[in-house]
């Protein structure tokens, strides 16, 4: 199915991270939900969001299973990153909705305290005690 | 698809819940892993727990999505429960493995905090100051 094709060259996009091809294959009004945090709306939102993110050493999103409803995809995930050389798993659902060939919505389901516990602590961040 | 009718009918088992019901359609070496914790093995341990949940004034599950891949199925939905007359209400991302008939593997991804932040302060429990 077309959708389900879409949906895993975005995992694939984020090995690397390649970001520009990340946001390319998102639509103008991409609604993007990290289910623990506040949504953001519209690519703009999403682009500096995702920009300024990590920035990670290494990334790879691993495909458990991925199926298509219609226009929604679902996926079970392993996230895997590296930042400042610390390897970060994390376990993820994510549900993806695909119009005219892009991505327009993007939820991801996970724990956000399994996440930002494994992240390295850095100088002047909350738990850097140097 | 009948891996989808069935893994459906578990969703709605949960409304009650019936939990006998929820307990028949999962196998005797059930999975199951609400991934923010420690995963359970085998139908005693998950009806211990299960049994132990709670207790629900009310419950119902919303599938918003539900697909299938092979023997997978996944689902995006929103759990609702009542506890002690506080509504809870969960998004939650699971992913089902169903097997002769039964539900084989059970992963609910979610975030735990978001789910035990909204749970009625009882006596003795933390968060009590009586």
């Amino acid at each position: 199915m077309q959708q389900i094709e879409l949906v895993a060259a975005f995992c694939r996009a984020w090995s690397g991270p390649d970001i520009e091809r990340v946001l390319a294959m998102l639509s103008d009004d991409i609604l993007y939900h990290n289910i623990p945090l506040p949504p953001l709306h519209g690519k703009d939102a999403v682009s500096a969001y995702l920009r300024a993110a990590g920035p990670f050493d290494e990334c790879r999103w691993d495909v458990l299973h991925i199926a298509a409803t219609g226009d929604h995809v679902l996926t079970e995930r392993i996230d895997r990153m590296v930042v400042s050389g610390q390897e970060i798993i994390l376990p993820v659902m994510g549900a993806f909705r695909v119009r005219d060939y892009h991505i327009c919505e993007w939820r991801d389901y996970f724990d956000l305290a399994s996440y930002r516990s494994q992240w390295p602590v850095r100088a002047g961040e909350p738990g850097d005690e140097s």
